[in-house]
């Protein structure tokens, strides 16, 4: 793959284009195993935030696989997921073989499920280079994506380094981790990359502020691209226990393991891969993407991705909003009317309703914890 | 009567008590017609305000029928209402012989109801007197209510006189008629009866405060008592065209003339009993009672009626309301989570949900207008 690369290089490839050739060895593995509360009522144990229809007829996590179509084909998509939700995952990703949804023998955070996929790969291809990406994130302008995903792609098969894809800050937001990226850049597909000097954890708000005006940080969204056979290395040298624990599932089988997996997973530390590797290994580049990228951690950031009316409602077609604006409304069927009403979030589903202000969307989870303190275990 | 009334107030009962042998020609008429639009979605053409249980587990029409026992039974109990909802008024008061609920053939606002009500009261007892009452209110202190109909019996009976029981305002409310009382009262049951100078229709805010402060003014709750025979002598006076058209049902079997009915009756003239007779009669007497009284008359008056929460909400007691105050919740079925609404009016309903600001609450109509317009009758 590399000499292939190199010789498109050397063909009529620019340094700006991108060599498909350098993505025979590529796979992606995609995180599904999240379990968030904060789109409640839609989503439940059952449904959580990756498998929600938020923003038209695809899922997030169908999304997140349709991004690839062209980049990395289903034989070679992995996708990391829950006992809880394996089955709606692989009922929703048709096209990928259901053997390559892992459902994790239990949660144990990004490292050891990105350790496991990348021993996986590591099987079928030690040239193999991974992808790691979220499912749960929403991308506006996907051709950015792409090219983003493909300059990482030829760095980390050209340079043997970690890759992550960095976000252009667009407000002093603390709610991200940031990269603190180095000073010169060269362009790659036409995107901006630099050297990474630090990983740095989710800002106060006078630090994000300073971060943001300062023009050298990069929120990091998640994503994350390497040989797999780098990623192993960095965890023996820097997390050698869990890498130990992951070598030993490998030669059982891997994610075929069976009781293998089950008994040694579940002991693995449960650590981010942020916080296992990003924070410690030496060799990170970073893709600046401008891709119009946001996690949508609440239904306020919903409220901001989804068009609106002209009185600022984002709300089905048959809804009747008088003299109301700034509402976000989702209703699975039944009409909803609303009169003189500004900056709510309402949400009706079968058997539960939500109507909570829109600044105060973040605490929705606490509806959640008050549902399983009442035991009403059928609403989560 | 007048002379089994006079014996017992020369026995043991004193001028404030009520001779419960005045009761025994007494008939009540309810009107149960009403159609209005601003209690939807819970209130539907096929289920107005009245038929609804929007206090307790009663709705307003069992309610005021309720408040008639041991005062009228239900044997001299009528109800008038329209075809459309007629079938669920029966079953609400399966008490009531059916062939005493009457389906007006057409709306024709209250005076040709009263007046068909009164011819059939007649057929039975020339001496009859009716109470008429509305069947969508709310009477918090009912004890009040049944002395002031005593009240209003007595006199009735006793003078041959027109009453109009009157509450004593609270506010100075735009939304009602008023009632000017003489300056002179006396006392009958505990309550003060004035001579009425005038009936006036609702005031625009500058007068609604004068009449407030006052204090010569009641409000008109729309609740009468006369004898049939004086009713019908008045509309022969002040509204011969519609006695005449009365008399002309009544020769025919009254209720139940059929044809003749359906004929005659929807060609009576469209008049309140207000308008028709009680702006021009003379010999009106009121009495003032402070029987915790309203006309329900938006969502925000029924939140002004219901029992709250400490939070200032009116709310299922399974709802989930996190930092919300002032609220009124409304559920059928689902579980109700809010989190920082402070003054709203929720309701969900099997097929609509409506969120609706408390001080806009009068303009939940214009909802039912768009979805006229739009022709959902399903929802209407």
């Amino acid at each position: 793959s590399l000499r292939r690369l190199h010789l498109a290089r050397k063909g009529t490839m620019g340094l700006t284009e991108v060599a498909p050739a350098s993505l025979g060895h590529v796979y992606a593995m995609i995180l599904a195993g999240g379990s968030g509360t904060r789109f409640w009522p839609l989503s439940r144990r059952r449904r959580p935030k990756q498998l929600l229809k938020l923003f038209g007829s695809e899922s997030l996590l169908q999304q997140a696989v349709g991004r690839l179509e062209g980049l990395v084909p289903p034989s070679r998509t992995y996708v990391f997921t829950s006992k809880t939700i394996r089955s709606e995952v692989c009922h929703q990703l048709s096209r990928i073989p259901s053997r390559q949804i892992v459902a994790e023998p239990a949660s144990r955070n990004t490292a050891p499920a990105i350790g496991l996929a990348a021993c996986e790969i590591l099987r079928h291809d030690p040239e193999g280079i991974m992808v790691v990406l979220p499912s749960d994130h929403l991308v506006a302008r996907p051709s950015v994506f792409r090219r983003a995903l493909q300059a990482g792609c030829q760095l980390a098969s050209e340079r043997d380094c970690s890759v992550v894809i960095g976000i252009k800050p667009t407000r002093p937001e603390t709610g991200y981790g940031y990269i603190r990226r180095g000073k010169k850049g060269r362009r790659i597909a036409g995107l901006e990359v630099f050297p990474v000097r630090q990983f740095t954890e989710k800002p106060d708000a006078p630090v994000a502020r300073r971060y943001f005006r300062s023009g050298d940080y990069l929120w990091n969204g998640g994503m994350f691209i390497w040989k797999a056979s780098l990623l192993m290395a960095n965890l023996r040298q820097f997390q050698p226990q869990m890498a130990r624990g992951l070598e030993k599932i490998a030669r059982a089988g891997g994610i075929r393991s069976g009781n293998v997996l089950k008994e040694i997973y579940p002991r693995l530390k449960n650590l981010s891969i942020d916080y296992a590797l990003m924070e410690k290994i030496p060799n990170i580049f970073a893709v600046a993407a401008d891709m119009g990228w946001s996690d949508v951690g609440s239904w306020a950031a919903a409220y901001e991705q989804s068009p609106r009316g002209k009185a600022g409602n984002s709300a089905p077609a048959n809804a009747i909003l008088l003299d109301s604006h700034q509402n976000m409304v989702v209703s699975s069927r039944k009409l909803v009317a609303a009169v003189g009403v500004e900056n709510l979030v309402i949400v009706e589903t079968e058997d539960a309703l939500l109507v909570c202000s829109r600044v105060r969307a973040q605490d929705v989870g606490k509806i959640v914890k008050e549902l399983n303190r009442r035991g009403l275990k059928h609403l989560l």
